[in-house]
């Protein structure tokens, strides 16, 4: 089967961890030793997230003073060589020596309503009060993140993948591809000139992924997080894991809007723009997401709501 | 033809000039205009310098205390996203839509002694005083470039190119591929495991590119610098231009071990390993590499020194 998986940010860094380069190696290094137990009965594209390093390299940027700061364009294209390269390596280690990564443009559109309102999270957690000295200090916008707050830049719809043709001609050659870093670098056409020009935002990966999956032609689209599954009443005592579900029951429930109501999202446009599945579900579940004992199953036929 | 092009870092960003992504993008987008007119004749694989770009990454990882900084492979790597977006982006602008950017990792030896012997400038250029102000707080090593100083660090020699096969892939389906940014990733492979393991070095891409040319089987590889020719007594009154010769007589000369001397055993490298031919000469010169009124032509067969 053809998966696409996209890959969270916490397969990358976990929510408060450091920055710091060796640890972002160690959590790779795991993570590739999973997607390696997978890529043996599935061929896969990989996209990954890229909001804390995205962020941090902002920070690098507006700390060295004689430069003037690079736009989040250029910054999203350096996260895909950063991470692009780790996960690369990680996984040629493990014994995936066809994986490469190609940078990727994704289009999105000039009037998108997201650059007036900034809702992506990007770089690290901070405590209410220095949240508001930075967004004060720096002209940041700043949203709560769980119980931290963060940066936020827009986050525009990804309508078109610029650099999908070539993805594709390496897939059909068996490749492992890396693509769609950070959701893509995006871009917006220019209306008389057809040119594409880098805008300032991070486009949401799961959206981007999701997109991805579709041009692509995927069998499957797996969106993998910090969460074994979707919940209904998460975090009460009532909680409980769903099994399997339809687009259409799935889209009648409500869900953060900044972490997994995009991957809900995402997931429900997929199934339903091509009637494949997805699973959301915890990569180091493994194989498990594929033979329905972790995850959550998104399909168009299913009926009801069935629980773990 | 199929003609692998070494873009100087000249092309992005000229001596001296400050840092600024805007300047890089203007830069690369008057490159691209050049590029477009060669493209039109024949078939080009691209690689790129990165020494001003990796030194910016370097010195903005420094400014920012949070987080340690990231090791050069890494920074290398976010030059190769960098740079390849810009170049890729601007190509695509001026009509050649089928352009991609491939991540490259590249093989060097743990053993080369580069690794004792740093001498790749990286970063900006800086005079002596504030040079060697920076050699001791930040325990870089310096030396001097032209009238100025820059941090140098260790440049090891390519002896692999880890993903060369998806890049041949990619050409014979007739994409422009970036390949080889910044010389490339530099990897060392463990002795035991056969693991990749990072390296922080910056691998000269005039090398890097040589290399990519041979394997990826091009016809002719041109190594492109702010200069219109390989010239006998630069930079005096009696300097004169060289309009071809064999990489024999060639290497009987001398040239400047950070600048051009790296260039010329490029390219009699490869021409003596392929019995094809290389060009160098100035990008801006575009057409006039091919049709033999601009660059230094280095070929087997030459006889003596031809100049202009």
């Amino acid at each position: 089967m053809k998966v696409l998986m996209a890959l969270g940010g916490n397969a990358l860094l976990q929510r408060g961890q450091p920055l710091e380069a060796d640890l972002q190696l160690k959590n790779v290094n795991h993570a590739a030793k999973v997607i390696k137990t997978i890529a043996k009965h599935h061929q896969i594209v990989l996209c990954h997230g890229n909001g804390p390093q995205v962020g941090l390299l902002a920070l690098m940027a507006n700390a060295y003073k004689d430069v003037a700061p690079y736009p989040l364009d250029v910054l999203v294209a350096e996260t895909q060589g950063m991470i692009g390269y780790m996960l690369q390596n990680a996984l040629y280690n493990e014994g995936i020596t066809n994986v490469v990564t190609l940078l990727t443009q994704v289009l999105v559109d000039t009037k998108d309503p997201a650059f007036a309102t900034p809702t992506k999270p990007i770089g690290p957690v901070y405590d209410k009060e220095t949240a508001l000295k930075l967004a004060h200090d720096k002209g940041w916008e700043i949203a709560p993140d769980g119980k931290y707050y963060r940066r936020v830049v827009p986050s525009p719809a990804p309508k078109d993948i610029v650099e999908f043709k070539a993805a594709q001609k390496l897939i059909d050659d068996g490749y492992l591809v890396i693509f769609c870093g950070g959701g893509g670098i995006p871009v917006v056409e220019e209306e008389k000139s057809g040119f594409l020009i880098g805008k300032e935002a991070v486009i949401d990966k799961d959206r981007a992924s999701a997109l991805a999956a579709q041009e692509l032609k995927m069998d499957m689209f797996v969106i993998l997080t910090d969460v074994d599954a979707i919940y209904v009443d998460w975090g009460t005592k009532n909680q409980k894991a769903i099994k399997a579900i339809s687009p259409t029951e799935l889209r009648k429930m409500d869900f953060a809007r900044g972490s997994m109501g995009p991957k809900v999202e995402a997931a429900c446009h997929f199934v339903q723009q091509t009637n494949k599945t997805a699973v959301i579900g915890d990569l180091f579940q493994g194989e498990g997401l594929f033979n329905g004992t972790s995850g959550t199953l998104v399909k168009n036929d299913v009926k009801g709501i069935i629980y773990y």
